[in-house]
């Protein structure tokens, strides 16, 4: 028996920023239709209540170092305001959805990030997904908005990587679902030549990731991104679209000129 | 056939803003058998954080007006903070529990508040509870712990009262379950004199609450609590207790020596 399609959709800050790029995400999302589950990253707003707050944020190989000011800082951002503002604009287009953290059905347990240089403070890195409340929420018809939190079962909340947990999701969601993992960014694919906006890969397979990495194609931010897919999917998840978001309703409804397709 | 027994508790900032209090609480409600949904206030920490970045409080009649700016603030602290602070001690408890807000599962639609007089700005009053997500929740075993926050459906959160939350959830989840409501407060419960904390009256039905209006036993900020309690039991909620945080463990345990109960 096939298993029920399941649509994974990632969003960053590249989305969250710009109100009219949102709206039409949204919009977008909410008519997607079957299962589906989005992740969102945190976007400026966590920095500029961090300064409005004097704290000058701290960012080391694009981590946000977090100590306890901090935690409370993207606990308030990512879990509240932009948490909660997504679930009541997909409300609005109809869509029932429900936004949680890796806290929540203790979804998503992890442990403080040891590091032998850096004390990146409240940052998680993860140790198991449990998707109890992501299936009941499922199952129910409504779709999870998952915040970049996670909690180390002892009390403490712990800020995580939105890609990571994305990947993360869609292995553990590809047990019970065919999952369809869209990731959303501010490029309309991994791109050949970085300026040149149209010069996009149409497909990659797992085996060519190393040699487009040591050609420069795979570069600087791109690098985490492709690690997080390419783990994905040698671990269960069918197909990774690498995608501007403007593009994803074109994607999801069987237009495949658009995006990067990752599969094994 | 009987309904299953669940457990409702309302607490506020006189549990949130005291540290050792709500860690007491917080092993106490992990140990609750059986269903179970935690309703939590506000507290102070709004009101810190709003003078922080320069917005002054202002209250009427016990309700925050809410600004935009402030509805960002409640939208951070209720929502993000305060509720999943509280889903991460209960986690580290052993107590599997979910946040939510009223705009999650579409659980509490409600309206801005119209008054002839007061611009109440962004504050909500409720016009439909959703038990789906709830219910979801509770066949999971997962407890459903509810920030003072709604929507109106149309992209906007709404705050609003917690204690009129909490009297609405009993009263919807009491179509399924016999709710047993405690609503935990500053005091041992409905104190006979103002004055001794040991006054307590150990029972009140309904319609002696007019006498008890009268008589100025009920009065101030308890006639909005006391209001939120008779509306629930006429609406068929079983049960109200009210009664001190401190002792809630022991009131479940059976001990009938604590609180005040409300019935028909």
């Amino acid at each position: 028996m096939s298993k029920p399609v399941l649509t994974l959709v990632k969003i960053g800050g590249n989305v969250i920023d710009q109100p009219a790029l949102l709206e039409k995400f949204i919009r977008d999302f909410s008519r997607i239709v079957g299962h589906k589950v989005l992740v969102h990253g945190g976007g400026k707003i966590a920095s500029e209540l961090s300064r409005q707050m004097g704290i000058e944020p701290v960012m080391v190989n694009g981590r946000r170092v977090t100590d306890i000011d901090t935690l409370r800082i993207v606990t308030m951002v990512y879990g509240g305001l932009i948490n909660k503002n997504l679930v009541t604009l997909l409300q609005a287009q109809g869509c029932n959805a429900a936004g949680l953290t890796g806290a929540d059905g203790n979804t998503i347990q992890a442990h403080k990030r040891v590091h032998p240089e850096i004390n990146f403070g409240f940052v998680g890195d993860i140790d198991a997904v449990n998707t109890l409340l992501l299936n009941s929420l499922i199952q129910a018809g409504i779709a999870p908005v998952m915040a970049p939190l996670t909690h180390d079962l002892h009390g403490h909340i712990l800020n995580t990587n939105a890609d990571t947990i994305a990947a993360e999701l869609a292995v553990a969601l590809s047990e019970a679902y065919e999952v369809r993992f869209f990731y959303c960014f501010e490029k309309k694919g991994l791109l050949l030549d970085i300026e040149d906006d149209d010069s996009v890969i149409k497909n990659v397979y797992l085996e060519e990731i190393d040699e487009l990495k040591s050609k420069g194609i795979i570069a600087a931010g791109m690098i985490p991104k492709v690690d997080n897919i390419s783990d994905a999917i040698s671990r269960g998840v069918e197909k990774v679209i690498l995608c501007h978001a403007e593009d994803i309703t074109t994607i999801i409804g069987g237009n495949s000129h658009f995006g990067t397709i990752f599969t094994k």
